[in-house]
């Protein structure tokens, strides 16, 4: 049997190697008939791409490299999506690293990267992350965009949200839902977005004239087991009528820790946090959040990093995707 | 500033340079205060682990590669965890290979490691891989072991959990609950896992005296959009008294569809879903779930893999790990 190749995949359908190969990439140049036509085609002939061919034609590895923190997360989950999305179209391989929060692991992967190996770098830095060397470091060699979990102080292209908007947004709604003594789940407080998610809590208590207290600021950035306890002991002693949750898994440790003291959420405890939790709206009750356009994060991180492989004209800019307040039951008045 | 290297490291907290590794490792062979003694020192001066120092010496690549289908599934997130505690244990880097659910994109990740980059391979099949060539021809250079979704006639070693019997077990659960008219949402349907759960079901039924009824069979192989519709319509036209959901991501699409159609969950239908949801009993009302071993199962993989790259006198065998039916509330008699 022939070797199943694009031109192969060509013949038999009888269209030219350039419509095929766009196809094979998902280009939203190739009408969606004709790309499902090459698919089913490849897929049935078990066509085996060779990713190296072409990168060896033009001096690429054609592989860009993500690097994040978190596998059980939702934000991430989308946010790889996004950038998956248009690595495809550019016809570019994804290698992906998992950090688990370790700034150990982080400088491992980066400086791994400065062999060759890949192109560009999209990263979202880890908890642990308190120096950027590594980063700038590769950046002389190759591009590197940062997305989500940035560094201000750095000078690489970054794609995030607005953390002290979205923070601010939500405690302000809190207060409006009749809550005084806010309890603010503190985590990532080595990164930019940590502090300024905090620094959006404090502002909106000081401009709703509530003294900011302490006490009511947990500091969770710790294990999940330990996180329970915490959260646990610190609802119990301090008796929060609110609680702001400044990442995902929080929010739904407050759901166990209010059901394991017989809290009624929203009537004694009204709970918001940053989530993308797929199942918010199904939760008892249903949960509010500020839901971050992961997605668009990704795509958006991704897009700029080809516009530098690509070396456009134009100069590429850092830019700030806003989050959105989806009020649910656990915020309503009742 | 001198280098910061394991012999820095290890002459700063006066240990032997065998025990600094190993603790970079996390192996259980140090205790738990030296492991974070090493680990503080290692972030505060941002040591930089040189991944090929120790693979050189050995001619090993020190890599092993994971390729998966979805990210947005919990059991995967759980799976490559319990992969990487291994790996890391071993010393080893992971490389993240996600197919989305494309042969096609399966075939190339496969293809492009058989160049030396990793040393073995831990795969789970896309939903549309019908052909194993590409599989079995790697294992001739490098050892593969497949989990959760594995193929039944390949020679490969392989880590799986008890689809049928999970199956069987939810299905007569439904039965014992009062359901009499179960509907079926099929997935995975051209593998292995995807035919047991099927299997499972009609057994379950036909042991049950219920008559298998092909239009309670919803095939639901599609994206999420077009399986919202499917199911909504095929709840509203059959009006089925339970509703089992063979994958994660269904068992979602479920609770939406009874909200959409204003069905009461359990009373007028009861809902079981294969799931690793973190939210399963915060859901309103709690989910009724197959809980798969997916930390275990990713672990005992690695293992595997560990035992093959090590040439162990003793050849390991394939492994089935048992899944769990935790009753809650979506299937209480009400």
């Amino acid at each position: 049997m022939d070797k199943v190749n694009i031109q192969r995949l060509a013949d038999e359908l009888n269209l030219s190697i350039a419509t095929v190969s766009r196809a094979l990439r998902d280009s939203y140049q190739i009408r969606p008939e004709t790309r499902k036509k090459v698919w089913d085609l490849a897929t049935r002939l078990n066509y085996q791409p060779n990713p190296f061919a072409s990168g060896l034609r033009e001096q690429k590895s054609k592989n860009i490299a993500v690097i994040f923190p978190e596998l059980a997360n939702n934000f991430f989950s989308l946010a790889i999506n996004g950038i998956e999305e248009i690595a495809r179209q550019k016809g570019y391989q994804v290698l992906i690293y998992l950090t688990h929060e370790s700034a150990v692991n982080e400088t491992g992967f980066v400086n791994s990267l400065a062999n060759g190996r890949v192109d560009g770098l999209l990263i979202s830095l880890s908890s642990q992350t308190g120096n950027y060397d590594h980063i700038t470091e590769l950046n002389n060699k190759l591009p590197v965009v940062l997305f989500d979990r940035v560094c201000a102080s750095a000078p690489m292209l970054n794609v995030a949200t607005d953390d002290y908007e979205s923070s601010f947004k939500a405690t302000r709604h809190l207060v409006q839902q009749g809550c005084k003594k806010i309890m603010y789940l503190l985590a990532l407080k080595n990164l930019h977005a940590g502090m300024m998610r905090l620094k959006g809590y404090t502002d909106a208590l000081q401009q709703s004239a509530i003294p900011v207290n302490e006490k009511l600021i947990i500091d969770c950035d710790r294990d999940e087991k330990e996180n329970y306890s915490i959260i646990k002991n610190a609802v119990a002693a301090n008796k929060p009528d609110g609680l702001l949750s400044s990442i995902e898994k929080l929010g739904i440790v407050c759901y166990q820790v209010a059901r394991d003291l017989k809290i009624p959420v929203p009537q004694k405890l009204k709970i918001v946090s940053f989530s993308n939790l797929e199942t918010a709206s199904l939760l008892n009750p249903s949960l509010t959040t500020i839901t971050q356009p992961a997605f668009d994060i990704g795509k958006e991180a991704a897009h700029i990093l080809f516009q530098l492989l690509e070396k456009k004209k134009t100069i590429p800019e850092s830019k700030i995707i806003a989050s959105t307040l989806i009020e649910r039951d656990s915020t309503a008045i009742k």
